[in-house]
């Protein structure tokens, strides 16, 4: 893959990418990737919500609290999700940590760790700390470089994810860059997903903490491949400082605010879209909700429904699957009060089938991207939702005797 | 098939069945199912907890409370669901009751009615009311009925489902009787899953009330195949008391609260075991919870997991996933109190992975039911799950484009 195939990477002053085969895949892609950031950069986090998670998440937590959000090297594996390993996790995480902080020569608490792959099995340090000083030889703040470590990160995804913006305030110009994997066990609450963001604004940790909650709750916690939440789910946004603006003006905040839910959003339909068997992305979109919240929880239940899943993988307009997925929703909602759009054409009107042209609506079932709208008709919120169909590939991936 | 396949019967007094087809069944297939019981039979039902139901749901629920209890007649049509038709659905169902009731010469509300099938699709009544007079004349009390019974409410089944348990107590013998339909859309809280139990004890409809609730919960409730909940379910239970012998006396009760799980835990076996494209049915025990609610919670929380059901399939013992299902259940389990054991070896042990013969418990993952138990040393309570693994077949038989 050239950097080419991609969409214009606008690269934040402050950070220098590489990567690196260490043999963790047994197909000898490569699976270890480096971010360095200059002193100063602060960042943010967020982790699974899992109870069952990796030691990455545990250390990267903890080194977060001990730096106070100062962070100056991001080091990545694939292959391995260093999960269900014990202390032995722990000590092997932070062992690599230390390898990447004595050769940058900083400290091991100001390296954020990320791990991905498969659980229970001890990760290979062995075979990453040899590679840690040709790591940080070929650092590098270029468009190869990025695209090397958006490869580097990739588990069972098919391409690499980037997203980025740029604005301009106080007459300086703002980059954001955002890079992501993730494809099976994409759920609310982070799913096996790790994404990680740059900007060269400078912002204290605080900041950037409330600024990537609310993004994250419009973006990464409104997708669905497979309803699972992963283990080693990682979100992490970092702010160099070095565009030479500060966040706290308002006017730049507003941008800023824009630029990254612009990012976010393009890195959650791509990693939807190369959702594991997935042929369909479906917009889902809950209009006439008392809240959010309530559009919300009925579009996650349509959104995980085996029956509607199966259902958009063969384009069939089975619109009483949709209607009895949001009667089993929880929300109190009066089934005559229902109307259900597949695209443009209204399919269910008042909880009751509609004379609708259906070789028209399989025809726009059969794009690889379309909008499913439900009423509700019980007030004036709308939530919307990123969905899958669920396809034999997606069962023939994951049931292949692997472990 | 002959009743020949099947376990013994045992037939209650005061119960007669027929069937018969009336094309709605494209197949031709017997698609009409009727029960008429003695003068006295009391009746006790439970429905979906979905919000969208189907009119028989609603007239079903209508006529028990205007005959207060009290039923004369059951007719079931599978092939169309009457469901999302609105007032005309209502309509017809009363329709097709005040058939039977004219036929029987009792009064309509006497009628209990149940349809299963698709979604959205007038219940076509002009095909059903010309079979009620051949259904009403080959209502007999014999093996052979009941085995046509249980055959015209089968919808994508494979088949028939019937159990029956019998007990004796003041010298006298008393029968159950269930007959079951489901294999789709299984899921707690009752899933295109139609269940009817036939007794000659005698008892009020509040003693059936609380006796059936007891049992669904923990049978019924119990089993998974998708996750999906359907707009029809209903389980009916009757007693027609011509054993002579009442419910009340503590003896009885207790024989009949046992005899009624072991129907009722062999139909929802037979439900999960014919679940669409199963390959195997996986008992799931979760032990040392605080509480069976919270072992519950843990057990759906494994048997919705799409990546378990697919390592299921594919007789795969990745741990990994189940404990990653624990996680994220909402229970706030340590995860180095977790013990996970598929048949007898020991995969996790305090959340670790263990070195265990991998080809040994592939081998007892390839047998068509086996237990995996969960232990997570939080307390005393165990409870248990009936769970599927999710294969091809299952996505092909749902995708097929065929509303």
């Amino acid at each position: 893959m050239k950097p080419g195939d991609l969409p214009a990477i606008h690269l934040p002053l402050g950070f220098r990418f590489s990567a690196a085969s260490a043999g963790i895949k047994a197909s000898g892609r490569p699976d270890l990737a480096l971010v360095e950031c200059v002193p100063g950069t602060t960042a943010a986090a967020l982790f699974t919500s899992n109870r069952v998670f990796a030691a990455p998440i545990e250390v990267g937590r903890e080194f977060l609290r001990a730096s106070r959000g100062r962070i100056r090297a991001l080091i990545v594996n694939s292959g391995n999700a260093n999960c269900a390993t014990g202390s032995t996790g722990v000590r092997n995480c932070k062992g690599v940590c230390s390898a990447i902080a004595k050769l940058l020569q900083i400290p091991p608490q100001a390296v954020f760790p990320s791990s991905t792959g498969i659980i229970g099995v001890p990760l290979p340090v062995e075979k990453i700390t040899p590679q840690t000083s040709d790591l940080v030889a070929s650092l590098a703040a270029a468009d190869e470089a990025v695209c090397d470590f958006a490869e580097a990160i990739m588990t069972t995804d098919t391409r690499r994810k980037l997203a980025s913006a740029r604005f301009t305030a106080k007459n300086r110009t703002i980059n954001l860059l955002g890079l992501a994997k993730g494809s099976g066990m994409i759920h609310p609450q982070l799913a096996t997903m790790l994404v990680y963001l740059f900007t060269d604004l400078a912002a204290t940790p605080a900041q950037l903490t409330r600024l990537l909650r609310n993004t994250c709750n419009e973006t990464f916690n409104c997708i669905s491949v497979d309803g699972d939440t992963s283990t080693n789910d990682t979100v992490l946004l970092m702010a160099s400082g070095q565009s030479g603006v500060d966040l706290r003006a308002a006017a730049v905040q507003s941008k800023f605010q824009r630029a990254l839910l612009d990012v976010c959003r393009s890195l959650a339909e791509q990693i939807v879209a190369d959702g594991e068997g997935v042929q369909h992305v479906v917009r889902l979109k809950i209009e006439q909700a008392r809240t959010r919240d309530e559009g919300q929880q009925i579009a996650r239940t349509i959104a995980h429904s085996l029956l509607v899943k199966t259902a958009l993988a063969g384009a069939d307009p089975n619109w009483g699957r949709i209607l009895a997925a949001v009667g089993r929703s929880g929300v109190p909602i009066d089934p005559r009060q229902v109307n259900i759009f597949i695209g443009r054409e209204l399919v269910c009107c008042r909880g009751q089938r509609r004379t609708f042209p259906a070789e028209k609506i399989h025809a726009e079932m059969c794009r690889p991207k379309y909008e499913i709208r439900v009423q509700i008709g019980r007030g004036r919120a709308t939530a919307t939702y990123l969905t899958t169909d669920l396809t034999t590939d997606y069962v023939r991936i994951n049931a292949e005797y692997s472990t």
